[in-house]
C-alpha cells in the first residue's frame, strides 16, 4: 500500500458513517467535508515516512498518530478560516466550513475533530499504552497553547510578537509533531527528531510566505495576499524574494543533513529531498507565472 | 484537605504560571480567566465523589480527572458564549472571554482548555497507563462530536432536533463524564455508574429550564431566558413548571436508588441527597423571588 493510500484509508475509518454513528446529521458530515478531500497530506506523510525510517513495528499505532495529527490540522484550518480570523470564503477549492455549514457548526467541527485525534491515539492504548500516551502528550504540547499550534495562531493578538515563537508555534509545531511523533509511534526516542521537523517547518513557512506573495488565487485556492492583509510579519517581508529563497536553500540543506541515525536513514534522506525539491519548486512556479 | 480546595488547587497547578510559561501572555492571561473564579464546580466534585466513594487510591489519578473535566466544562462555556452562539456579554458575573479578550482569543482559549485536559490526563501515564489511557477515551467520548458536549451544541443546528439525545448530550454528557470517570480514576469499572450520571445530569438541566424561565439577570449572573431566545426546546416548555418540577423531584429520587454497590455507598447517597436538595433549591428560590 502507498503511504497515500495508507493514509487516506485511516482517516476515512476515523471518520467513517460507523465512527459517526448517532452523530447529529449536518455535523456528521461536516467533519468529512474538513478533511476530504485534503491537500498534500505533508504532516502525516512525514510522520509515516519517519515511522517507517525508524521500523514502523506497529503500523496501527503509526496510522492512529498520523490521523490524530492530520485531523488536528484540518481543526486548526477550520477554526483558522472563521470570520474571527481570516475570514476566508474558501479553503481547497471549495467554500470553507463556516461558509458551506454555519459559524457554529464550524466551531463544533474543529472541536470534534481535534477531540477525535486524541481519541484515535487512546484506541490504540492495547497496541502499547506507552507509546499512545506519549503521542496524546506529544500532540497535546504542540497544539496547545505553550508553543503549540493555538500559540502560534494567538501570537496574532498580541502586541508585542516573539517572532521566533510566532513561526515556530504557527507553522513548525505540527511538523516537529510530525517528525517526533513518528519517531514514537515506532519505539524510537522523539527528541532527535526535532531539529528535522523544525526545519521542515521553517523550509514550508517561507515557501509559504513566498507563495502567498507571488501566486495568484486561482493557483492557491485560497485568496492570496493573506498574510500581508492581516499584517503578519513575514520571511518576504523581513528578507525580501531573494533572500527568502536563499534562506529557503539553506535550511533544507540543513534538514538532510540533521537527520539522525536510524534504519532507515539513506531512504528519509532521499524522501526529504524530494520534499525540498517539492517545496522550492512552488516559489519558482509561482515567480514564473 | 475540603473537596472545593482539592479541587481549586489541582485546577491552580494545571494553569499555574509555570504550567503557562512560553504562551502568548494575553492567551496565558485568558485561560485562568476562563476557568478562576468557578461556578460550583459541581461536575468535579461529583468526580471527586464518585471516586472516593470506590476508594480513591490514586489521588493524583483522580485530581488530574476532575481537572481535565472541569477545563472541558470551561471550554466549553467560552466557545458557547460567542457570538456565533449565544453571543453572551457576561459569564459568572464578569465580561465573557471574548467580550474581556477578543473573538480569536476565545475561539484559542477554549482549543487551548481542551487540549490541556488532555494532557493533564496523558501525564498521570506514569500512576496508572491504563486508567490515563480510559479517562482520555471516555472524555473524548463524551465531549465529541457522537453523543458529546460538541453533538449537543450541534443539535441547535439541526432541522429536526432528537430531543432525548440533544439534552443528553449537552448537559447529560459532562455529567456521565463525571460519575463515569471518578469510577475509572479508582479503578472501578464505569459502565454502573452511567445511570447516576445521567440521572444527575437529567435533573440539573431541568433545574437549569426552571432557573432560566423563572430567575432574574442579576441572582444568575447571565442574561436570563436564553433558552427560549435562542428557542430551544425546554422541559419547561414541553411539561410546564409544576410539571417539569414533579419531574425533576422523580429523577432525583432515582438517582439515589441509582448508586452502584461501591465501599462508600451509603456516604455517596448522603452526598447526592445534598445536591439533590441544592438543585431543588434553585428553581423554588427562584419562584418566590
Amino acid at each position: 500500500m502507498s503511504m497515500d493510500t495508507r493514509i487516506e484509508t485511516a482517516l476515512k475509518n476515523a471518520l467513517s458513517t460507523e465512527a459517526l454513528a448517532d452523530c447529529p446529521p449536518r455535523l456528521a458530515t461536516s467533519l468529512p467535508y474538513a478533511v476530504f478531500p485534503g491537500g498534500a497530506r505533508i504532516r502525516p506523510t512525514i510522520l509515516l515516512s519517519v515511522a517507517m525510517a525508524c521500523g514502523d513495528d506497529m503500523p496501527a499505532v503509526t496510522d492512529a498518530a498520523a490521523v490524530a495529527l492530520e485531523l488536528m490540522h484540518c481543526a486548526s484550518l477550520v477554526h483558522d478560516d472563521l470570520p474571527a480570523f481570516d475570514d476566508a470564503d474558501i479553503r481547497r477549492g471549495k467554500p470553507s466550513l463556516h461558509k458551506a455549514y454555519n459559524e457554529p457548526l464550524a466551531v463544533l467541527a474543529g472541536d470534534s475533530l481535534l477531540i477525535r485525534g486524541f481519541e484515535v491515539l487512546a484506541a490504540v492504548g492495547p497496541h502499547s499504552p506507552d507509546r499512545a500516551l506519549k503521542l496524546i502528550a506529544k500532540l497535546g504540547q504542540l497544539s496547545g497553547a505553550c508553543g503549540g499550534i493555538c500559540a502560534g495562531q494567538a501570537w496574532e493578538s498580541e502586541e508585542k510578537v516573539d517572532l521566533a515563537a510566532y513561526h515556530q508555534s504557527k507553522t513548525g509545531a505540527l511538523f516537529i509533531a510530525a517528525t517526533q511523533m513518528g519517531a514514537i509511534a515506532a519505539g524510537a526516542e522523539p527528541e532527535p527528531w526535532f531539529d528535522l521537523g523544525m526545519r521542515i517547518g521553517s523550509a514550508f513557512q517561507i515557501a509559504d510566505d513566498l507563495k502567498d506573495a507571488l501566486v495568484s488565487a486561482e493557483v492557491m485556492g485560497k485568496p492570496a495576499g493573506q498574510d500581508s492583509t492581516h499584517q503578519r510579519p513575514t520571511a518576504v517581508q523581513t528578507m525580501g524574494i531573494a533572500g527568502a529563497t536563499k534562506h529557503l536553500q539553506d535550511i533544507l540543506a540543513g534538514a538532510i543533513a540533521s537527520i539522525p541515525s536510524c534504519p532507515g536513514e539513506a531512504k528519509l534522506a532521499q524522501l526529504v529531498q524530494l520534499y525540498a525539491q517539492k517545496i522550492m519548486d512552488i516559489p519558482a512556479a509561482a515567480d514564473r507565472s
